[in-house]
């Protein structure tokens, strides 16, 4: 039995590992509940799954879900709350699924303090891969990832050797404008990017999957779950999102991983690995399929994509300004500060005027981080 | 280092197995060779590998051999020779790659005789699955799918448990008619069945691609390869043979292996499981191949495939009938005796014909085997 604790377990995969867990529960007990604002969700979570501890982002929220809780469930609040999650006693399994480069410190913490990760947050790896593996190789810790590509990476690695690798293919759905051309783009309104063909998933990731962002981080973070150069790590525009990404072995023959799309599927598997549960999930129906198809992801046309290359082969701080830039940039798009392109010329800004550092410490990052926001929300970037 | 015995060397399996052996000398060594009466490809193969046997199916063949390679080169001859090649004392793995019920006894000499196996002959399977799983069970012998279809599953199933397998799923390129009507058909010759559209391959595959017979052989095969019963293996057409053949797991996750038509690649992993060996194959292009498409194995289109499946169920002798009595509708078919639908109706008379005996004995076998072919030569069941 695997006992868990949730890092942001009222999103959109938080909620997923709790249906997951609510299909088994002779396997997973919930010990643990961390997440923002959403009281209701919150209440909710802990009338139905009795945790012992649950943490909100803001005292306020805190308070809210005291006053509705049984007195039982301990109820804490802020960084110390979120980190008293991660490393509670009784967990033996953290699924990091905060949004954003704060989901970092609680991993690391759950990571030194033994858990076995399930790791959805992708800026856990983007910004500080190299702090993350060492302490995951220290603790003996394994992580497990959760994204769907990442995933089907994994699930097309069981078995075989690292050294018989050639490359791993992303598969990228190409996001809500991905028949559009870079003209229409400049009139794209947050409304029409937050309609995403084929995942439902929070704001922030369906705006970085209508830029290619997310694919960028996807092949930041491949490349340290993998151990793989950039070279070998490649994008492929999949808009039916059936095939959730490949590897490419040394003899030429490539193995995929497939499915509806439903994030049930690869949290399960990271929770269960190497066996697999049942799941109530849709199966796959090839003739209702008809075909899948394939294109080019061109850089040109997603030049988010071309960037994170480039940050992730610069490395040091640049892949944490990439984030850093790109989380701001999201958020003003949103706020309808800039345009969809101005998105990723903040990026590109940002990128330009920063000198990266090596081998970063935690302080460094965070430093990075808090300088790449502060010139993507000076306007005069957007010039 | 791999000590190779070939059975059916000069077939379309047997030369790419020697071109695999030829890329890695380091890591395969070719001890005998049995082909059937192509002269000219064995004496190339003798001056090639160096093998210390070979054998040919007739005397004839054999002295012509004889007479061009080298004194220390043993030459045999017919049912004596093959079996001396399928059990020779210097190799350690034979390659079962004769076309037919032939097959059966060399391959189960060389199980008896503790080889490791890789499987393309069909009919071991087909006709005496029960005996073959018994005799490599008892002899510890494991048994490595070269079909690319199954080789495809075998990779699938890489890491995963037995009971975490919900269904696999053969693809069929649907051979070379798949587009024609069954109305077409009833006029379809020789030569218009024999241009398959994905493979090279030899006659009698060939016609069984056009006819799904082929695909119902691996039905049948799978199911003793993997020990699923009939319910749990599906056919689905794929017109580009990219997706070699996928498992359905469990939790909905499919897993599949793609790659570029190339038999070298599933003999090369036959050869080396778990590892895998860099081979001069071409590299999927997902670009250049631009999509996938599928479509339902319908049993009234392809009535070999209900047949096969009802084959399968029935168990016994029948599967072996169904196989006889195709093999000479292949046959008869190429001589232009019988038309392409008749095909079918010969097989369909003669399972009609048949009292199935369950666990048959080898002898029981054969007798099943020489019964459906004097049936099947018979004009009236076409009539």
């Amino acid at each position: 039995m695997r006992h868990l604790a949730i890092l942001g377990s009222t999103g959109s995969i938080g909620t997923n590992t709790l249906a997951v867990a609510a299909e088994h529960p002779d396997q997973f007990e919930v010990v643990a509940l961390a997440a923002g604002t959403n009281v209701e969700e919150m209440v909710r979570q802990v009338n139905r799954f009795r945790p012992r501890l649950v943490s909100m982002a803001t005292k306020e929220a805190a308070e809210a879900v005291r006053s509705r809780v049984d007195a039982g469930v301990k109820v804490m609040w802020g960084d110390e709350g979120v980190l008293s999650v991660a490393t509670h006693p009784d967990a033996d399994y953290v699924v990091s699924a905060l949004v954003g480069s704060r989901g970092l410190r609680p991993t690391l913490a759950a990571i030194e303090a033994g858990k076995a990760i399930g790791l959805a947050n992708k800026e856990t790896l983007v910004t500080a891969g190299h702090i993350v593996k060492k302490a995951a190789e220290r603790a003996g810790v394994t992580i497990y990832p959760i994204d769907s590509e990442h995933s089907a990476i994994f699930q097309c690695l069981n078995g075989e050797r690292h050294k018989d690798v050639h490359r791993i293919i992303l598969t990228a759905s190409g996001g809500a404008f991905r028949d559009w051309t870079r003209e229409q783009l400049a009139e794209a309104t947050p409304e029409a990017a937050l309609k995403h063909p084929n995942w439902s998933m929070g704001a922030k990731v369906t705006i970085d999957s209508a830029t290619m962002m997310n694919k960028g981080l996807e092949v930041i973070e491949a490349h340290w779950l993998f151990d793989l150069p950039y070279d070998r790590i490649e994008v492929v525009i999949h808009p039916e999102s059936i095939i959730h990404s490949m590897v490419e072995f040394v003899d030429g023959a490539v193995m995929a991983q497939l499915g509806t799309p439903d994030m049930r599927v690869p949290i399960q598997y990271a929770l269960t690995y190497p066996k697999r549960l049942s799941l109530s999930t849709k199966r796959l129906d090839w003739i209702e399929l008809g075909s899948l198809h394939f294109r080019r992801a061109d850089f040109d046309r997603y030049p988010c994509l071309r960037m994170a290359y480039e940050a992730g082969r610069i490395g040091g701080t640049m892949p944490t300004v990439l984030n850093a830039a790109n989380e701001v940039a999201v958020e003003r798009f949103l706020a309808r500060e800039i345009s969809f392109l101005e998105m990723e010329k903040v990026i590109e800004r940002v990128m330009e005027r920063h000198q990266p550092i090596t081998e970063p410490s935690l302080e460094a990052i965070d430093e990075a981080d808090r300088w790449a926001r502060s010139v993507a929300y000076d306007d005069r970037v957007c010039v």
